[in-house]
């Protein structure tokens, strides 16, 4: 239970990443006392950064009271801690579970910031016998004992989830998943930041696989080529769907077979996670002179992006933007169009949440991260892609991306 | 429910990830007909490929009947079937749930073997409402309808375990995460042949950083040559521990911070996933001519290694081997050396079920593959690494790893 401020790693810096304000909304809302997060996504909206665990049955929780002033914990195995003192965790006390064994005295002998941090904390923090121990502490030491709290359930172990629940009256704990989702709807300027960079970093190594577009290269040379460029800039990759001439009718590519040839569509949908935040942007190209065909659907698809970023304003319906822009898809020149959703949040998870669909009558609000897409496949044919990222604002909209929109010639 | 041998990715070829014998005699001991998978690395094992699912509430299931001769099953969401005719899923029928729209008709058109097969898998497999719908005719087709069934509890949204449940008579519903684990103790040899290229491959990349140090040099130079070097070989690079001087005593690395002085202990702690099944392997260099520390400190947890790996054979408990290695690391240069565990089992998590520990006295079979290491760190002065990863044989043990065990000196 011990506040530090140093952070050494490259993360941090940007600010808080949690909506407290929303947050305790929420809470009140629901009548809970704190909010428990257990998912990587939701306990790095707390602490800043992702964290690692070796496997399933390893715990690691955030607590977010709703007190506004009362100090997020994180609870994680003592063998953990080290990672703790190189990444920093500023915003967050630490409550730690189980035995871990290292020597040392670093007075006077070699060391490093982090290395100090680590052994400062090894010698101040308490540490509990498991995590269910270091959980109650968290919400005792915060006036939570004994009070209805929230559990993210997905990625808690469900034996842990009902020890918890065990040991409070009925019903005073509450699957919490959705409330994260909900809260982490609107976003805060250090997740802005994080995801403007994600984008623009996404959109660089995008620019240069369209350099790179040549008739011999191999779709895997370029999936490769853009997996190492982000992960030069601290970036992880994830699904990366290259595809050419057929294949640029799969709508996910998780394998490389294809040569590009003349006259080839190329679809490009790329995924990346940088400090914890998504980019996920897409565009197409052709290598030679586009059809009639080619750019009949092009357009067509560009049109109905163009409608649903027309709509998007604080006030207007998830359902009104997609209906909206599957009808000018539709009108522009791809008659039979259908599509399950034109765009999705984007945040922590690549599908935050909000979709844009049919059946998601929410409102947009100022501050929410959109990804808005219209994809068309037709096997056998081929694909098309145009997807950049945007924050709604008071009057509208801002791009977080910022490629030209064409279809690219090469 | 389809049938189909085409596999045009990579993976595949090498056999059966799946111990079919010893998960049946587990599932007969527990009174099970069939065991649900829903972990990455559980469902994996059923189709010899991991499968990224968007966010927690996307549900993907493997299912494995008790009946060796009955066929395993995968239900995903419509929309992953296009991946799954790019990897290949050769030993599985497929049950499709909730709709995704693609237009097209290949016939006479362009296109390649995955999209022939995504369109006539489009065209045969059936599609259910929900995964749940899905999961139930699974069970029925193989008799296993209104039957006892194990679930990894771990990877299944809990309002979904709760609603299978609550369709089947009580306890009829038990949590199967630790019997997957159970059954995957012991490799079949399409999982020895992954292990050891997973080996192999990180072995050669942990050569190439024992190669480029020279003073000057960063650690996060070697951390992101360590990150190509595997992706480009189709792994996927995990903690990359690379700590030089101070920060050699580091059990985790996840920032990178120093740059290398002559004198320094470099230790490398380096893990990856090939084809889903991991590496996890370790040595230690120094940069210039080490001090009689050094080599004493080496020398001692070389010596522990090697006592671990004498005691190595089917029969022998598992805490034994822990304790007679951590004896041997005392008696042999530092008679304070302390440890959690000295091995782990590996496989398709990186810490698969068996470790190397006082609490564990199980003991080891033939077919069980395990790191064998012995990490020392002493805050302020350095740390040291030797881990190489073995299977156990008949009559004791067989390396997957062939690097020379030695102190490294540049």
């Amino acid at each position: 239970m011990l506040a530090f401020e140093a952070g050494t790693g490259k993360t941090g810096g940007d600010g808080v990443t949690v909506n407290r304000p929303r947050a305790s909304a929420i809470m009140e809302r629901e009548g809970l006392t704190a909010l428990v997060a257990t998912t990587p996504e939701n306990v790095a909206y707390l602490v800043g950064s992702p964290l690692r665990a070796t496997n399933w049955t390893m715990q690691i929780y955030g607590v977010l009271p709703k007190d506004p002033n009362a100090r997020p914990a994180l609870v994680i195995p003592t063998n953990r801690l080290g990672v703790i003192a190189q990444i920093g965790v500023p915003e967050a006390d630490l409550y730690l579970y189980s035995d871990f064994f290292l020597e040392g005295s670093p007075e006077g002998k070699p060391s490093t910031p982090d290395i100090d941090l680590f052994y400062q904390l090894l010698g101040s923090v308490s540490t509990y016998p498991g995590p269910l121990e270091a959980l109650q502490a968290v919400l005792a030491d915060r006036g939570a004992g004994g009070q209805p709290v929230g559990v993210d359930e997905m990625r808690i172990a469900p034996e842990w989830y009902s020890r918890l629940a065990s040991s409070l009256p009925d019903g005073f704990v509450k699957p919490a998943y959705k409330l994260f989702r909900e809260i982490r709807q609107v976003k805060t300027s250090a997740e802005l930041s994080r995801l403007r960079k994600a984008a623009q970093l996404n959109e660089r190594a995008e620019q240069q696989l369209i350099d790179l577009i040549a008739a011999g290269v191999h779709e895997e040379e370029l999936a490769n080529h853009y997996r190492y460029a982000v992960m030069k800039e601290g970036a992880v990759p994830a699904m990366v769907a290259v595809g050419a001439g057929p294949r640029s009718a799969l709508p996910l590519i998780e394998r490389y077979f294809h040569r590009i040839e003349p006259g080839d569509l190329i679809r490009f949908d790329l995924c990346c996670q940088l400090d914890g935040y998504w980019a996920d942007t897409g565009r197409t190209a052709v290598l030679g002179e586009p059809t009639e065909w080619h750019n009949r659907h092009y357009q067509a698809t560009l049109r109905g992006w163009e409608r649903a970023l027309e709509l998007i304003r604080p006030g207007v319906k998830a359902s009104t933007v997609f209906e909206e822009a599957v009808a000018a898809v539709q009108r522009e020149g791809i008659p039979h169009y259908r599509r399950q959703h034109v765009g999705h949040a984007i945040g922590l998870e690549l599908y935050d949440d909000i979709t844009l669909a049919p059946g998601d009558h929410r409102t947009l609000e100022k501050g929410m991260t959109l990804c808005v897409e219209i994809p068309y496949y037709e096997l056998g044919a081929g694909g098309f892609q145009v997807e950049d990222t945007i924050v709604v604002t008071e009057s509208g909209f801002e791009f977080l991306t910022g490629m030209e929109r064409r279809l690219y010639c090469k």
